[in-house]
C-alpha cells in the first residue's frame, strides 16, 4: 500500500478534478502491475495497473489508495474491470466521498465474490487526496498557504524589496510545492507589484499548475508576464461582478479564464472565490500571499495547511507583515494550527502546520 | 574530551566571571577523575578531577576543555597542580584567551616535561565558553536573544495579551535556557507590562541567574515582583547617568545592583550597557525582549545567538512585532544569521541562529 501511495502522489497537481490514485497488483509475492491516475484524471490507476498485469492479474491481490469507482462516467467502472480481470482480493485505503461511488465500489466487488478489505493507511490516503475530498465534501479546494518571511515575520522591506529573503534551496522547495498543486494563487497586489510568472521552474516537470489571481476590479497590468503567457499556461482571474466589462472582455481575449465571485464589505468573499475555483475543477490551491489575501483566508478559516519558511535575517517593524490585519483582540480567539513538520531546508527553517481537527 | 565537555557544561550560568570548564583524568583506559568548575568559578575543574583521582593521577592522561591556568589568582595555578600530581599527558580543547594565561599554561606544562596536545574539539569548547571569550576579548557578555512569536512574527495582540503564545514544552525549554545563562535580561517596557519574575522554575535547579532590566530613567514599579525579590535573586538595573538620584537610592536600598550607562540619541547605548554588565562579571546574557530592546541589540550587531520559537497561531498585523524598527530600506543591509538548529519542541517550532562568522 505504501508503494501504491507513492505512485498515487505522482499524479498530484495533474489529475484535477479527479483524485490522484495509486494502484499495485501483487501475484505470488511479485508486483505484476503498477498504475497511477494519468494527467487529466484518465486513465484511472486501476486501468493502468491491470493493463500492465495482463493475465497475471487473475487471482492476484490489488492494493488501491481510493475505493474503485462503480459508475459509468467517462471511463467504464474500475470495480467492474477488477472483477473482469479475475483478481482475488482488493485492499482499499480510503473510501470514495463521491456520492456516486461511496460504498458502491466495495459492494460491487463483494457481490462478485472478491475479498475486500478497507482502511489500510486510510489517514495517509485522506491526506494525499485532501483536495479531492475538500472539493466533493466542502465545495472548495484544499488550500495551502505559503509564507516565506524574515526571522521577525516580514515578507518585504518597507520599500517592498522581497528578493530574496529565503535561500535557493527553500525557493526550489516552493517550486516543488507548486508542482503538487493544481493552481498557484496570489492577490492582485502581489501580481501588480512583483509581476510574477507563478510557474514551476528548474525541476524538469512537463506540466504547469494553473495561475489564479484574485482581483475584484481586474486592475491588473495587461503587459504583465501573466497576461503574456496566458495562452501557454492557464490564468484564472477571480473578480467581482462589478468589474469593468471591457476589462473582462480584454482578459478573455488574452486567454484568461474569468470567474465572477460575490463580494462582501468591498472585498471579494474568499469562500465564494474558492467555491468558484472548485466549480472550475480545482482541488488543490497553493496560495503565496500577499498579506491581505493571507489574512482574508485565515480570518475565514479557509486555510488547510500553512507552510512557513523562516530566514535568518531581521527586517524590523517597518517591513511588510506576512499576514495582514485580523482584528483580533484576545489571544484565545487567534486561529490555531497544529505543527506537522519542522526541519532545515538549506539555510532556512521550514515549518508546516495543519488545520486543527475539529 | 566529549565527556569533559559535557561535564564543563554543567557549570554554565553558575561560574561567572570564570569559564565553565570540564576535566577528565584517564589512567589505563579507566576514568579515575572527573571535575568541572564549581559554582562561583572555584574550585577549578582540574582541582576537582585531581582530588578525585588522588594517586591514580600519576602517569595519567588529562582531558581538559580549556588551557589550564598558569597564574596565581584566587587559586594556585592548575598547570602547577597537574605537574605536581605527576600526570603524563594533557589534552586541551581550546587555549585560554585571558592574556594572563594564553599559551603560558601550555608552556609551563611542556617545561615540566609533560606531553601536551591542543585543539581537540576546539570548536565546541569555543562555543561552550563563548561567554567567557566574549568578555575577555570583546569586553561584553555573549548575548542570546529569544523571540517567541506567532506564525506571523507577533509577540502579543494589539492589547498586549501574550500569555500564552507558545506551549508548555517551549516555555519549559526557555527555563532551561535561562538556567544556562548568567543573567536574564529584559527592557523596561516588558518589566512594566508583564511584571515578570525572570526566574528559572520547574526544573529543580538550586541556583538562579541574575535578572537585568534596561531602563534609562529607572521608571520601574517599586511594588513589582522583581523589586520584592531583589534580595533573594540579584536584580541588576542598567540605567542612564541622568536617572533620578532618589530612584537610584531607592533601588539600591531594595537590594538591586545599579549600573549607570552611557546614552545616545535619547536611549541607552546597548554597547555600553553590555560593557557595564561584563564589568560586573557577566559572561552570558539571555535577552527576552521586548521588541525595542531586541531591535537595539540587533541594530548594534550585539546578538550572538537568536533562539526563535514559532507557534501555530496567527495574530495579524495589528499585533506587537517581535523586533522593533530597524530603519532598513534595502534587503542586502538586513542583519543576517546562520541557521544552527531547527526542530520541534512540543507543538512549536524551534530555530536557533548564530552570528555569521566574519
Amino acid at each position: 500500500m505504501a508503494l501504491a501511495m507513492s505512485l498515487g502522489r505522482r499524479g498530484l497537481g495533474r489529475t484535477w478534478p479527479n483524485p490522484a490514485v495509486g494502484c499495485v497488483i501483487v501475484r505470488d509475492s511479485r508486483v505484476v502491475g503498477r498504475g497511477w491516475t494519468q494527467p487529466g484524471g484518465r486513465p484511472h490507476a486501476e486501468t493502468e495497473a491491470l493493463a500492465q498485469a495482463g493475465a497475471a492479474a487473475r487471482g492476484a491481490d490489488v492494493y488501491v489508495t481510493l475505493e474503485p469507482c462503480s459508475h459509468h462516467g467517462k471511463t467504464p467502472p474500475c470495480a467492474q474491470a477488477l472483477i473482469d480481470a479475475g483478481v482475488a482480493r482488493v485492499v482499499i485505503a480510503a473510501s470514495d466521498p463521491d456520492p456516486r461511488v461511496s460504498g458502491q465500489g466495495v459492494d460491487m466487488l463483494k457481490a462478485a465474490g472478491l475479498v475486500v478489505e478497507a482502511g489500510l493507511m486510510a489517514d495517509l490516503a485522506l491526506q494525499d487526496n485532501a483536495g479531492f475530498f475538500a472539493r466533493v465534501e466542502l465545495d472548495r479546494p484544499f488550500v495551502t498557504l505559503k509564507l516565506a518571511s524574515s526571522f521577525d515575520g516580514r515578507i518585504a522591506t518597507a520599500t517592498g524589496e522581497s528578493q530574496w529573503i529565503t535561500g535557493p534551496a527553500a525557493r526550489r522547495w516552493v517550486h516543488a510545492l507548486r508542482a503538487r498543486h493544481d493552481a498557484v494563487m496570489v492577490g492582485g497586489g502581489t501580481a501588480r507589484k512583483d509581476d510574477p510568472s507563478l510557474t514551476v521552474r528548474g525541476l524538469g516537470t512537463s506540466w504547469q499548475p494553473a495561475r489564479v489571481v484574485i482581483s475584484r476590479r481586474l486592475d491588473l497590468p495587461l503587459m504583465s508576464t501573466l497576461a503574456r503567457t496566458a495562452k501557454d499556461v492557464p490564468v484564472i482571474l477571480s473578480h467581482g461582478h462589478d468589474a469593468d466589462a471591457t476589462l473582462v472582455q480584454t482578459w478573455q481575449d488574452i486567454g484568461a479564464v474569468l470567474l465572477p465571485c460575490a463580494a462582501s464589505g468591498g472585498q471579494l468573499d474568499p469562500a465564494d472565490v474558492l467555491r468558484q475555483l472548485a466549480g472550475h475543477g480545482l482541488t488543490r490551491v497553493f496560495c503565496e500571499g500577499g498579506s491581505a489575501l493571507a489574512a482574508s483566508l485565515i480570518e475565514a478559516d479557509l486555510v488547510d495547511e500553512l507552510v512557513g519558511f523562516t530566514a535568518g535575517l531581521a527586517i524590523g517593524a517597518e517591513g511588510l507583515p506576512s499576514i495582514g490585519a485580523l482584528g483580533l483582540s484576545h489571544l484565545q480567539d487567534a486561529p490555531r494550527f497544529a505543527l506537522a513538520e519542522s526541519r532545515t531546508i538549506g539555510g532556512d527553517s521550514l515549518h508546516v502546520w495543519r488545520r486543527q481537527m475539529q
